[in-house]
């Protein structure tokens, strides 16, 4: 049976740039466009030329992909000619391979938000659609609040679809702007759309406001639609976009759509989405989402021991596809419940392998439950875990002790309030028999600590030269500051390498300090210091 | 018309605790089973009792709830009668008024995972909800795998359905347990289920794993299912459970819905939703996700733009329900209106009466925006919020001066490890006039501070002398150690009163002195110290 082509369209460049917090640079767009064209995606939208000075410089060059290349941008406004609109000549005349416009469709917009006519719009889409036609450019059209608009007035919200049809647009693209519309409500209009427009030149674009964009995605697929538009990791304004992160997967793994449709993302490059996916929030200095669909941290890890030992005798129990399709892994997550096969699993997830009869296995497993009952949690703390294994299995060299190291802060009051003098710290350690001591003041107590033992670690300097702290929790146990206190720390290299380390005391300090140190000691063991 | 009741079920405490990096303390639990009775929540599913000492405690004493509390546990097992099973008598002697079982559904399952047969799975299923309902507990069961066993075996999964509902379970709950089943399938099987086994009694149970948790669960009360389970915040297992956050607001505020079905949870308490989903990040010290439906920082907010003007000519535009429903605000960067009215209903709650067109509004405003933009959240901080309010309203007596603290922390290696001394402290106030110093060592510094502080007050002693720290957390902004430090204090006193207070700064022991400083000064304001 042939399948039915499917095309991804992907706007994380432009509705994506509206998410909170998310700020594109030049150097960013580009390097984003290019993970999208690696990836497969069909058409990459890149901004709005001549709109602000950004996008313009980001159209000035064709980036070089293999996708279509779409600037975005409004139809012609009213009261003036195609030809005398600065803005669309801005669409026309960059080096984009396609224009989206983006057209009203919703005849109470019309009215209120344009102060137009309901033919003058019309005319717009018709007159825009034929003069990108005309420079030979592949046009579309966004009809923005379709939804809304055709459940309000079905004939108006046609009207403007057809229009853009008629008129030459390749894609007639229905959009839920305000992201309210539910998906059996997009099946149903998707439906009555599709009997007046060939389905392969519809498109949808949804957004996440009731959660469910990727829902109504594929419910505009089933119903005819052949484009789905949307952002990598669902960037977007408000709630964000269709997330393309989790539709791809979808299409390709479940069998309901594989067999019936093709994408341009084939299997080998699905096994790169979650790679992709980190390193768009890395680029854009955002936390991924542990909990994301197929590719989030979390998106395959099992913390309970029934779970856990499920899970390992036969992953159909908890696992709707297999984890190294989208690039990701099994986790079973170290926990108080930690069994044997827990902690074989996640010892080879470390590249550590051990034997599920080795007697060093027993040791490790006491050693972890022991520190667990402590406090220690290793499910957020990989590096100590791994640590902690390499030691019990006598594979982690001795790189250096504490002798000591204190902190202090100090405040007192002057006329103009506190006198800022941040903590200060001393570290004193042995190195193979050799006493250093440093000093360093911080902005507060543990970045003192941090610096001063990173100060001067003799032979191992050169390998934490480069390290620094990124994250810092902390979390406290049964009741007030008299009880445990829990750190964890996560520390990054130059490299771009992340490793997470906990540390557990009734003192945050010392909680601290531990997480530190521990840092500091996986940095040099896996960077094979001797 | 009639509307049909549709039950909602809340798994947070059960399912939830399986989120990655959540470890729910016997308080969060108490905490939490409170915040879901308040939002009108009809079950509250509490844990398994007897799987863990955690759970055990919990249900030891039932909780003051309006809900029905659950017990969750597994049927009987294979080669035992239900009178020999601990894991069931422990379900049936627990202080719960409902026990929900969860049995396998999915003939594979049964074979592979249980080693069993079919017809002692389903005598299992049989049995143990009779000896439940024998002991005048309601009975629920959660049909595992119910998805992927109806697709692989229908007859037996419909089978399972069917003795749990014959044997008088009040609901048989379908569940997506590995979450990869599609909204139109579940559609389809939960009509299927529908034709034997009325509606009323038919609950439906997703996971997020295709990021259709919400669609899944809103397409089987389509198809019939009557209750729904889910989690605040979708908490759960790998990519989360359906969040009832997404799915409240949508039954209530989607007319298509809010027309044929009512739920217990009423207009007045959804306006508490935003709140409570925040409350909840704060208690887990989880960082709430900006882009949540509904209740996210980022649900209703526009950058400026095009677009920000249209949403304040219009909200419908790009607002598919009014924020102010789900107690979210509009951020729109070019209007504090929003803001005002937010501050007068946060103020309301607290029992300050202002007028909205009292001048000292805006000096109270513009103060909330500076200390927000430089990391305070009042969210988590009923207390603080309290005391400013006070202050620019001029309602809060001046009660002393901090003049200086100093806390220092000092490790030296001896024979046997660090010697523990813990931390001291010295806090020098000012009571009106009259200089007093203290000392005191604590367990880490904090503790130390926090002891110096309440240990001479003057005249003011005999208000804090009861006062207790009981919660102490931590979260950094912007990376490492180097950037701000926010810190939520929980305090309590002997009559049980509980308050929360934050302080900010780069040095996490100022950032907690000030908040230590605040809880005081909140509880003499509010025992009406002079």
């Amino acid at each position: 049976m042939t399948r039915e082509r499917v095309t991804l369209y992907d706007t994380t460049l432009r509705d994506g740039a509206q998410t909170t917090g998310v700020d594109f640079s030049l150097d960013d767009k580009r390097q984003i466009a290019a993970m999208l064209d690696d990836l497969g995606i069909d058409y990459v939208e890149g901004g709005y030329p001549g709109a602000n000075p950004l996008d313009t410089e980001f159209f000035a060059q064709r980036p070089k992909l293999r996708a279509r290349f779409c600037a975005f941008g409004m139809t012609r406004r009213q009261g003036r000619s195609v030809e005398n609109d600065p803005g669309v000549a801005a669409l026309l005349g960059s080096s984009a391979d396609a224009v989206t416009f983006v057209a009203k469709s919703w005849d109470y917009q019309v009215k209120v938000a344009l102060r137009s006519t309901e033919e003058d719009n019309l005319a717009a889409i018709t007159q825009s659609v034929r003069a990108a036609v005309a420079r030979e450019k592949e046009a579309a059209v966004d009809c923005e609040h379709f939804f809304d608009g055709f459940k309000d007035n079905p004939q108006y919200a046609l009207a403007c679809a057809v229009a853009a049809y008629e008129a030459g647009a390749r894609w007639v693209v229905l959009c839920d702007t305000n992201g309210g519309t539910l998906p059996h409500e997009v099946e149903r209009i998707v439906a009555e759309v599709a009997k007046v427009i060939p389905g392969d030149h519809i498109g949808v674009h949804c957004h996440d406001d009731t959660g469910q964009a990727v829902a109504n995605s594929l419910a505009a697929l089933r119903a005819g639609a052949r484009q789905i538009q949307g952002t990598l990791n669902g960037l977007g304004e408000r709630c964000g976009n269709a997330n393309l992160t989790t539709i791809i997967p979808t299409l390709l793994l479940k069998d309901e759509y594989a067999s019936r449709f093709e994408i341009s993302v084939t299997r080998e490059k699905l096994s790169h989405l979650t790679r992709i996916s980190h390193a768009l929030d890395e680029l854009l200095n955002r936390a991924p989402n542990r909990h994301a669909p197929y590719v989030g941290a979390s998106a395959f890890a099992t913390k309970a021991g029934i779970h856990a030992s499920a899970v390992l005798t036969d992953p159909r129990t908890y696992e709707h596809v297999a984890p190294e399709t989208v690039g990701n892994q099994r986790r079973v997550l170290v926990s108080d419940q930690a069994g044997r096969s827990n902690i074989i699993s996640e010892l080879t997830r470390l590249g550590v392998t051990l034997d599920k009869d080795d007697p060093r296995l027993t040791r490790l497993l006491d050693e972890v439950k022991e520190k667990e009952s402590q406090g220690y949690a290793y499910e957020g703390a990989d590096a100590s875990f791994f640590l902690l294994a390499k030691r019990v299995l006598g594979e982690a060299p001795h790189y250096f002790d504490i002798e000591r190291y204190s902190v202090a802060v100090d405040r007192r009051f002057a006329r103009n309030g506190f006198e800022d003098k941040g903590a200060e710290a001393i570290v004193k350690i042995n190195v193979h028999g050799e006493t250093r001591i440093s000093a360093a003041e911080g902005n507060g107590p543990v970045n003192a600590l941090d610096v001063a033992l990173r100060k001067d670690l003799g032979a191992y300097q050169k390998f934490v030269d480069d390290v620094r702290l990124v994250d810092y929790r902390v979390r406290v146990f049964q009741g007030g500051t008299d009880a445990v206190t829990r750190v964890l720390v996560e520390c990054a290299d130059g490299e771009g390498n992340r490793w997470s380390t906990v540390g557990v005391s009734a003192n945050v300090i010392d909680a601290s300090f531990e997480a530190i140190v521990d840092a500091i000691n996986y940095k040099l063991l896996v960077s094979g210091a001797r």
